[in-house]
């Protein structure tokens, strides 16, 4: 981990810059297998699945038996711990959903939102070493809620054509319509194209490789919405001299260990909290079953010191972090100033890990800064908020000469016609 | 327009297709100016306005004088009917800001979502023959109910080196912190990059041509956020035997006005309306200013028969429609069973023009399509909702166990660490 004291305010932008990632070099390998899946449908995604994945699929959908089967296989303890993070991130997603409230701006002129789901999505779910089954009650709860007719989720299968059992009983229990053994590039193309297995959907949501987010890149600019642009998975703690170094070299590992392009960031008034958390870093790293990648990760790792919170408060502001966690004395007021990040953990006893299995907010978070401009996944994510207007005749009266007058202005007589027309006339009330 | 009588569903898809746009051959000449603009700030702007608007620019951003000057030409007709169409707008936005509901999940776990304006964003209002000052409402207004502290305008200057008295009569009436003199890519390059005279933002809204849609295109994959993909303008108007053929003809011209490219799409059940809107676009059409682009947009347009209301319905919503006007007896009914659309319409008396300046909703919505995934602009487009969690030691306790068990079935025992170091030690709750 680097160490930087005292930078002063205008080198912050430079120092605290995400590493730039070239995907330029990928994008025409992942056109190739999204042309092709786009032209071929599922026999395309069957011969990427034996190429990439190493598994001839007999059948791409997961079936009721294979769900019956997984389920079987997970363990009470660990069901009812998903069980519980389910319900969690339930109840903090429910209250997401806003009432209709109509409002008459002038009378007779009635306007109102109306939220509705959007009908098909696509979930991804990577595989590799960690099932992040977590991840998909993150993005299938509230899809639920939102009221998304077809929640279809793609996750790569193993060498034995199997999703992991924990994958498959989380998303039975969110109410995923279809789960399919597909993953990487051929699982974006077949949910952006459609397959005779795989429905078309409107939004794709999900973390992945470099592949994968080049491939949701890519439909994107075809008119597929995706949830965010992607970047590597980062924390940003702010100390005082009130935080245990025990605590913050923990959080910063369950930071690093997640990849080695992970960024971990201290910020603290604390000088002295940085040794003390570089001892406990090496303390905690021997014990840690993936050393290697976070040790990698703290690498890229800065613990920056500055000379009041304010300093610090204005540095994390400017980073824009995914994780922050506050562990200040006064983190309240502190989290009051916060006007970037994707999620804020407030006080010691908040750890990032609680929110990103079992808290009840969102780990689909924006990285890279862009929490700057964007927000987590909600049930945001998977609605559309539909106007709606209804004048009567007295209504279009009452606001007609705005609107001709207006239209007028720009040169638009059509528009002003539209009332002219209807002022004139008058057909029904 | 070309008239289609009951298409079986089968065939709806191909049907309501709207025509391909191909920007690739844009892509290179954009980039060239984006690039300048970015290694060479103010001066390859200034370069560029010499080049595609024929100004020479002494100043970028419109001075006090300018705004004084401007705000006095503009008839105290037209300002009233600005301010109280600005008045519609802000009612029915203000209402947009969610308050704060703290949810405690489980004892001693606390989750709550705060939405912040983003900090800094940027407006796009194109020039040409119409002074679309009416957009400066639409997004100026919920950026700051948003709470967006940095609000910059471009909009390109005319051969005079001025924009149009409205357009600065609207923008200082909304509260744009600064409005500059620049269009096209130049513009949308400057916002995204930043120079000496305009701030870098975070996030670019507003309509503009295929040079402009593409610059914004390309930002985005380089981080900034936009307000949503673009396509032309359009409007569906679904019609039954109470349907008023004048009218019905005066909403499909208010779009077809708008561009040759525009698309206007009338849905009945009643053959003898097509007849009759038929005989009435002539009439209308041969007194409108803007007959010539009229007529170009109503030769790619589309009348269609439909043997009743249920399948008037289901293709509509097919079609998702940026406008959907429901010109039908129980439009109310009608209205609940809308599933993709980005405006709704109820009625004979509430003509797209009313929504387009003056009701109170929006008027940047999705076009193309986009509304199966998109809403239109809101309050929600200029905040991001951050998520916050505060655990008390006892919460930490209470939600220990499962998240330490779902950490290690994840294999990520980092995570689980960042809970067991806490719920053996203690410093302080």
């Amino acid at each position: 981990m680097q160490i930087i004291k005292y930078p002063s305010p205008g080198t912050w932008k430079q120092l605290l810059q995400r590493p730039a990632i070239d995907k330029t070099s990928l994008l025409e390998q992942v056109k190739i297998v999204m042309d092709e899946v786009k032209l071929n449908g599922d026999a395309a995604v069957i011969k990427f699945t034996q190429q990439f994945d190493g598994v001839v699929l007999s059948g791409m959908q997961v079936t009721e038996d294979e769900i019956a089967e997984a389920v079987a296989l997970v363990s009470d303890e660990l069901k009812k711990a998903i069980r519980q993070a389910a319900a969690n991130v339930t109840l903090f997603h429910e209250k997401q959903v806003p009432g209709i409230e109509l409002i008459e701006t002038m009378i007779g002129v009635q306007c109102w939102r109306k939220s509705i789901g959007i009908e098909k999505v696509g979930l991804y779910i990577p595989g590799g070493t960690a099932p992040l089954f977590s991840t998909i009650l993150m993005l299938g709860i509230p899809a639920r809620i939102a009221g998304c007719k077809e929640i279809v989720l793609c996750s790569p299968p193993n060498k034995q054509g199997k999703l992991h059992p924990a994958i498959i009983y989380a998303a039975q229990l969110v109410g995923i319509t279809k789960i399919c053994k597909i993953g990487g590039v051929q699982a974006i193309a077949a949910m952006a194209y459609g397959t005779a297995t795989v429905p078309q959907v409107s939004k794709i949501f999900g973390p992945g490789n470099q592949y994968v987010t080049t491939a949701k890149q890519l439909v994107q600019q075809e008119g597929i919405a995706i949830d965010m642009p992607a970047g590597p998975s980062e924390v940003c703690v702010l100390a005082d001299e009130t935080a245990n170094a025990s605590f913050v070299a923990a959080d910063l590992l369950s930071q690093a260990e997640h990849g080695v392009d992970s960024q971990v960031l201290l910020v603290t008034t604390n000088e002295l909290l940085v040794t003390q958390v570089q001892e406990e870093l090496q303390k905690q790293l021997a014990l840690l079953p993936r050393k290697k990648i976070a040790e990698k990760a703290l690498e890229n790792s800065m613990a920056i010191v500055v000379k009041n919170l304010e300093d610090g408060i204005a540095l994390v502001n400017e980073y824009a972090a995914e994780h922050l966690m506050i562990a200040c004395k006064n983190e309240d007021v502190i989290g009051e100033k916060i006007t970037n990040a994707g999620s804020v953990f407030l006080g010691n006893y908040s750890p990032e890990s609680a929110g990103d299995y079992a808290s009840g907010t969102n780990h689909t978070l924006p990285t890279n800064g862009y929490a700057k401009a964007y927000s987590g996944v909600s049930v945001d994510s998977f609605v559309r908020k539909v106007t709606y207007q209804k004048l009567s005749k007295q209504g279009l009266q009452n606001i007609g000469h705005t609107v001709v007058l207006m239209a007028e202005a720009e040169g638009l007589d059509g528009h002003a016609n539209a009332v002219r027309v209807r002022n004139e006339l008058g057909v029904r009330s």
